[in-house]
């Protein structure tokens, strides 16, 4: 088949007339298909049914004696702080467990640098006029929205197949002192799917900053979220902390993960990761906000999962159900859009949750409508820049993890004829 | 015997080499009884090990039909919303139900206030200099320290015996727009038991503030936590929202619950409750904060105990394990101190988990300290004042909820044993 590019009006108008009938036959269906968020499906929460068995009778008792029932131990288990160390690659001590949100960990660590500043800052965030964000985009809406609400203008940064365009971070962290931190998903970002390289990573440890209280916020929520078994096909960053510690940084970097796509959405732990510097200041803080944690879900968590090992065990199995939904995307897009990848364009990731989706620029708004018409939800085109807003109105976030395969098929295959039918209108518009 | 004022010198050394004989042999007995912190004992906390039970296989669906094991319902599970206003007294849509911890809802209102301002703030409490808080005092110490930690200057308010002292109260706040709020237990407070008069309620509720955005924290920490069966011996008072908006203020007041002492302390679940506009606001803010609490947690609590009057059933097996506690207490300290109640006093709560005990002004450091000396480590004296100062070093909060009742009963004898010590060594100092 010819491409959009290289073909006639008449051409164009023909195909138009054949993808319009598909589509109002897809919308016959009277489907109702969500593929809006990052939720696990059933099936995946299902692995986790047992997490409770036999803790009646289990006795409630940490690993030092202590009861998990009671107040105590603000920071955690350190049996359930050891797993998540040896998932994220860092030291038990450099880690505190808060309870299932990491988004709230973060939300509440730039809140207590809004009210009383960093270790290194001359005043309290909130106090400075003016104050940025850089923000890798395509990316996580929740990110952008916490510093958004936070009140920091937020500063794209295109995305590569490396990370953030580090030239362009580099530039901007070394002239503009209003800037105080960027956000990251290290491992399979969110939508892209990429994985920062190590370079990335150095470059972002050692770079020079005119704020001297410049912070990362390294969300590694897909650490352990691979696709495929084979060692050489997993992604992987370095200890950011260690990094930034050797570039003769150590405070810069704030470390989140949590298991809420290990076990439970939103029912998981999450944790913090930071130098001994900012994590005892964030202590000193978190004492004050909450006597502990959810000692007995993390108490439950460890017995159900007590190593690493044991988690990349669960792991593999969220693996063996996400696996056929993901192919099962890029195979009809493959099959759908054959030689016309010139209009559009897709990533093809190997782990995290998301394929990320590129309409031909112009249309991806049109498109995710059109979706919508035909009982198709998907994220609103533009959610993965700050702001809400795609400059270019390309980017499409496609969420394959919660609804089944059959579903999936049809899904994409709605989602191609939109983009195709916006895509060609666009073409014959362009023509006139 | 005659009372230790009523004494001559002679009549008090005589006395005090027999109580310094008493204090030895307490001492040689080597004991270690941690009387400190108000943590339920296991026997309690052996009353929600079945909290799990059936859970596996339950299907972990909401009454609403949503799965409980996945992202979604930020405000938390309907049933479990009932269950808490039910019991505080108020209604389901005015709650939001957040993870184990009250007090982190408090600091996190609280860190709100302070970045985004209240509803009818003119700026954010951050940029308010000089900000000043209503601390009732003895009261709970982590309340003060929140206020003090975010930059308030806490003003210590008289307790009587029906709640803070009204007078001062209204006083202050009609005058100075900086006071911006108060701290509040309604029911058996901490450390005194008292049950906030219905008079005071109303009184707090209409009261005239200079400041528009004066807010009430009412920290409804003990309002199921009884000590007996019979209703009329129940501490309560009334939905303090309906108060507040009766007179004419719907924004005033925040409320907090938690089940912390109801299964597991630290555990459990807490709510925030507030007026439709208040939580509104918050829930904007909390929705960027987090996608939702833990709700598979609450769903094993509303297996667990489904209604109010469940919680109440568990409530009384918790009072019949504390009862003898406290009674031990009373008791000791009756004997004990005889007549002398003149140089010793001490409250006899009806809920809670506290008793507070006068020394002689200026004898509770050194008793305190004397204690510690013989085994039993008490709550420092001074903790229930702001910046953890007794300006009469008199008060001492008992915490008799942990140790056994055997325990109890020798550090009550050896607290009454150091605090008539130090009471007759002051009576004979102030003879010279």
């Amino acid at each position: 088949m010819k491409s959009y590019k290289s073909m006639s009006s008449a051409e164009l108008e023909s195909e138009l007339n054949a993808l319009r009938q598909r589509y109002e036959d897809y919308k016959a269906l009277g489907l109702k298909i969500n593929m809006m968020r990052g939720q696990p499906s059933p099936e995946q929460l299902d692995l986790s049914n047992h997490l409770f068995d036999g803790i009646a009778d289990s006795g409630y008792k940490a690993q030092d004696g202590s009861d998990v029932r009671n107040y105590g131990n603000p920071a955690g288990l350190a049996e359930a702080r050891k797993v998540f160390a040896d998932i994220i690659g860092t030291e038990a001590d450099n880690l505190f467990l808060g309870n299932s949100s990491s988004l709230n960990m973060m939300f509440d660590t730039l809140m207590r640098a809004m009210v009383f500043g960093e270790i290194d800052s001359d005043k309290p965030w909130s106090q400075i006029e003016g104050r940025k964000w850089l923000c890798p985009a395509p990316g996580y809406d929740r990110h952008f929205r916490v510093t958004e609400t936070l009140g920091f203008e937020l500063i794209t940064v295109p995305m590569t197949e490396n990370g953030p365009d580090m030239d362009i971070v580099e530039k901007l962290v070394a002239e503009d002192d209003k800037i105080l931190g960027i956000w990251n998903v290290p491992v399979y970002t969110n939508p892209e799917g990429v994985v920062y390289s190590e370079e990335t990573c150095r470059r972002m440890a050692s770079m020079k900053t005119a704020a001297k209280d410049f912070r990362i916020m390294w969300d590694n929520a897909y650490v352990c979220h691979h696709l495929f078994d084979d060692e050489s096909e997993r992604g992987k960053v370095p200890d950011m902390l260690k990094l930034c510690s050797d570039a003769g940084y150590p405070n810069r970097v704030y470390e989140f993960a949590s298991s809420s796509k290990v076990t439970f959405a939103g029912g998981g732990l999450s944790c913090l990761a930071a130098n001994s510097e900012n994590l005892a200041r964030a202590k000193k803080y978190m004492g004050v906000q909450s006597i502990c944690s959810n000692k007995v879900n993390q108490y439950a968590h460890v017995r159900f999962l007590p190593t690493a090992e044991a988690v990349d065990e669960i792991m593999r199995k969220h693996a063996a159900i996400l696996r056929p939904k993901f192919k099962t995307v890029i195979d009809i897009l493959t099959e759908e859009f054959d030689s016309n990848t010139d209009v559009c364009r897709w990533t093809n990731p190997k782990g995290g949750y998301f394929v990320s989706f590129y309409a031909l620029p112009g249309t991806a708004g049109k498109t995710v409508a059109m979706c919508a018409d035909a009982g198709v939800s998907l994220t609103p085109a533009g959610a993965s820049y700050p702001y809400g807003k795609d400059p270019d109105d390309t980017n499409i976030r496609l969420a394959p993890s919660f609804p089944q395969p059959s579903e999936i098929e049809k899904a994409i295959r709605i989602l191609s004829v939109c983009a195709k039918i916006t895509a060609v209108e666009k073409l014959l518009e362009e023509k006139q």
